[in-house]
């Protein structure tokens, strides 16, 4: 499928999964048809916008029609690369690892949770609903043998930058990091960070606020 | 303190977070004075952007010398309202509600999980790190009973409209919301959202952008 993505800000990015999340959710609410008016009272954005991020893949619906939310769904879908099957493996089998592992929300959407990674004696040998934890030893020869497309971070900080550097070295273009730190990687290897703690102390930033 | 914070973007209020973070590092690493120069390259960001930040609270440091770290650390953590006791309960005792109750680091920065609150039986009367599980039929009683001053909403999506309402009928003002849905909340209520998938999807597509 030719796209131009180049062009996709970093706004429009974080908008499309957004977009997704609503479609899902009114393709299961039985709703077949939104006009952008529609779609944009729901999500809070507006009309105009929702058309100029659709333009930057294409555009999607009909003039006087509004949006097929199955097919727009779908269109979504295959821009989220949702189409493929990612493994993934999580290093750091703690509370948030085990969460991660235990969660069957993403394998809906081919996200497979295929093997974690820990030092702790007491994880390693253990399976979290089937997925093994594995010796943190046994990852770059894990990763050799096996398809893994993207690395979940969920050590703490200190650990962090390593296991990164390691898991780039053999190879890993993605990486899915929960550690409280900003880890340096090559400019073809992608970051999304998920730092609980900056939600947190935006939230209390905004509760002093009000 | 007085400040002008009403004119802080949601920008500025995003990176705040990430300044704490990076000077409480340093200050760890026994770093004393920093330069806005230095400062902007280990994060990524201008001096110039730093020293605009910053000056949405009165500005900081001192033309020539830099920052001291420890005291802008402080500063910020002030502005992030980290000096204060927050006490938080959390909703939905599953996978992630007792990840957020085990994890102890949000704990040394003033916020405690004092309780869970769940529907299933199997999990009603455990205790999570000595946190209780209570039934969610006490969760209002709990509330008028106890200094509460935020929730974390960890319920399945399909739940999460249902549980803000309530608490916000109980006077919440602040809202951590892990799941997959924009709850809809008066204006005086904040809501800071944890989205997984959405960053889950916003990963796939930059992998598949590669």
């Amino acid at each position: 499928m030719a796209r131009e993505k180049n062009y996709v800000s970093e706004a429009v990015m974080r908008r499309m999964p957004k977009y997704y999340r609503y479609l899902t959710d009114m393709e299961s609410n039985g709703i077949e048809r939104i006009s952008s008016k529609e779609l944009s009272q729901r999500m809070g954005l507006t009309a105009s916008q929702i058309r100029q991020d659709f333009n930057c893949f294409g555009g999607f619906g009909q003039q006087g029609y509004g949006y097929n939310v199955s097919e727009l769904r779908q269109e979504i879908h295959n821009i989220l690369g949702l189409t493929n099957d990612n493994n993934f493996i999580v290093i750091g089998a703690g509370n948030l690892g085990q969460a991660l592992a235990n969660y069957t929300g993403f394998e809906k959407e081919g996200f497979t949770v295929k093997a974690l990674f820990d030092i702790n004696p007491r994880l390693i040998g253990l399976s979290i609903r089937g997925i093994p934890v594995y010796d943190i030893d046994e990852l770059e020869t894990h990763i050799a043998r096996n398809q893994v497309h993207m690395v979940a971070i969920c050590t703490p900080k200190e650990k962090a930058q390593e296991i990164a550097d390691k898991v780039i070295g053999c190879g890993i273009k993605a990486i899915w990091n929960f550690a409280a730190i900003d880890i340096a990687t090559p400019p073809d290897v992608i970051v999304e960070n998920v730092h609980l703690s900056d939600s947190l102390y935006t939230l209390s930033f905004r509760m002093n606020d009000l």
